[in-house]
């Protein structure tokens, strides 16, 4: 992604107007055993965001609408956009808020458009994932195929991780949950060197959200591929979760609680390290043994 | 939903099928302090599943593809097109597998095919929702604006409930969660009575999709509108769980985890009572604090 897009954001003047923010005070009733009180409290903001493609000769199409977390929303779109293999930095001109005279000043800062260099592709993948189908029945098997069009398994030759270090993942990546703190609501995804380094961490109402915001900020800072990195998620493993990984080359994904069976059927076949349950000093691998040095 | 619907399910012998089960078994490797050991475990099953709707005439329209866990299939169904607003009770004719001989074994139990009694309607939920918009900029309060188009404020002249009657619901519901209990992997959705019975539980490894199976449930029995009972989530509620509890008519939502500011919002203009965080006897209210009595 060229340097034109962080210069783009700042010209079309989205940063002068106000914008939603991750947290959202409310007065709430606190009912705690007999005793009740009235008190404040901090919500995880959730509001749409949608992302929108304008390409060579004018051509514009919405590719998603997604309710999340408002915060990284330019690294939302980007990571999206690279997880669906619909764009990667690099067919990126720039990214920046809607900011037409038309659109209501609170929504402005709920549509992210993303100028590609080129045309706006056929989006197939969308076209699977979310309306359209031609043959009937899908399937497992079927969706695994279907990534095997745009991603190949990872190679095996990765650093090797001790379990010490991944004992310490959760506890690192609660910490730097500033939001998670205030509300108690939010998923979080964290993306770690192998010596246990946090590198960046993202929240969002969305788990896959997170995910998201994470690879658009390795896009954006030039980091994909995430050869020898390690992305951490605070809840479930679902397949959505490890196509991402997949997408932006991250060997192994540690998720605090349980993966499903798509998840490590994918990790399986793409020779992706799958870790669960990932607390408390424990954890269990479903996939990818090999990037994981035996306890001691 | 005539008798017809079920009778329309045995006929086409989906029944006599080997079909995925909710969860699926596999070898991995548990890690627990400096110890290793090779152990089988159960995941919870994640599987795609598309949703075809046919109508008068012979057309027939793919309208969701998701990921969800296995059984009550037909149940999320007909939850999925009653919260969308695409079709009620009354409107479906049958449903059954996708059973054509051309579709693969493996893939028969991932697609629900709803007959209407009528036509397809023009999904114009699906296309905002999903891909398609006309006008730059969406909010939430535009959210809530489209949903007024569908949904009315619900009355406030509904059953109040004692706070130990809400203490006991999340113990209940976790006793009623039979596949988390074997893969700590997945969402629940209870229905409850305001007395405290559960009438139904159902679980999946999408959120959405539990309380989808719910509603289904509710409209597959004749329970809808779902006045004077109480939906239980257990994890967060967003603004996706309190439009499908709105749309099924539940005035009272709780949550164990933490709700979303759009999921407030939601629940304040549509007079609902929201309740979160409901675990080790407390919960805070959100909203509609009259159907709540004070406790003592």
């Amino acid at each position: 992604m060229p340097e034109s897009t962080r210069a783009g954001v700042r010209a079309n003047g989205a940063e002068a107007l106000a914008r939603p923010g991750p947290t959202t005070r409310v007065r709430i009733r606190e009912v705690s055993g007999v005793l009740a009180r009235d008190r404040r409290d901090d919500l995880a903001t959730e509001e749409p965001l949608e992302i929108r493609l304008t390409g060579a000769g004018g051509t514009r199409r919405t590719v998603a609408i997604t309710m999340r977390t408002p915060g990284h929303d330019f690294e939302l779109a980007a990571g999206f956009l690279h997880g669906e293999g619909l764009a990667g930095p690099a067919d990126i001109a720039t990214i920046g808020y809607c900011l037409d005279d038309d659109v209501p000043p609170e929504a402005r800062y709920n549509t992210v458009t993303v100028h590609l260099e080129g045309p706006i592709p056929e989006l197939p993948a969308l076209e699977r994932h979310f309306l359209t189908s031609s043959a009937c029945g899908v399937c497992g098997s079927a969706s695994l195929e279907a990534l095997r069009d745009r991603c190949t398994p990872l190679p095996s030759d990765s650093l090797t991780l001790a379990p010490t270090i991944l004992y310490g993942l959760p506890d690192t990546l609660r910490k730097a949950q500033g939001v998670f703190g205030k509300t108690g609501g939010l998923h979080a995804a964290g993306l770690f060197t192998p010596d246990g380094t946090l590198l960046a961490a993202r929240e969002d109402v969305g788990r896959h959200n997170a995910v998201d915001k994470l690879v658009g900020w390795s896009a954006m800072t030039g980091r994909l591929p995430l050869t020898d990195h390690v992305l951490m998620v605070s809840g479930r493993a679902s397949y959505e979760i490890m196509q991402k990984a997949l997408a932006a080359g991250v060997p192994t994904v540690c998720a605090v609680s349980a993966p499903s069976s798509l998840a490590v059927d994918l990790a399986r076949e793409f020779g992706m390290t799958l870790v669960g349950f990932l607390r408390d000093e424990r954890f269990n691998i479903y996939s990818g043994q090999e990037r994981i040095d035996d306890p001691s």
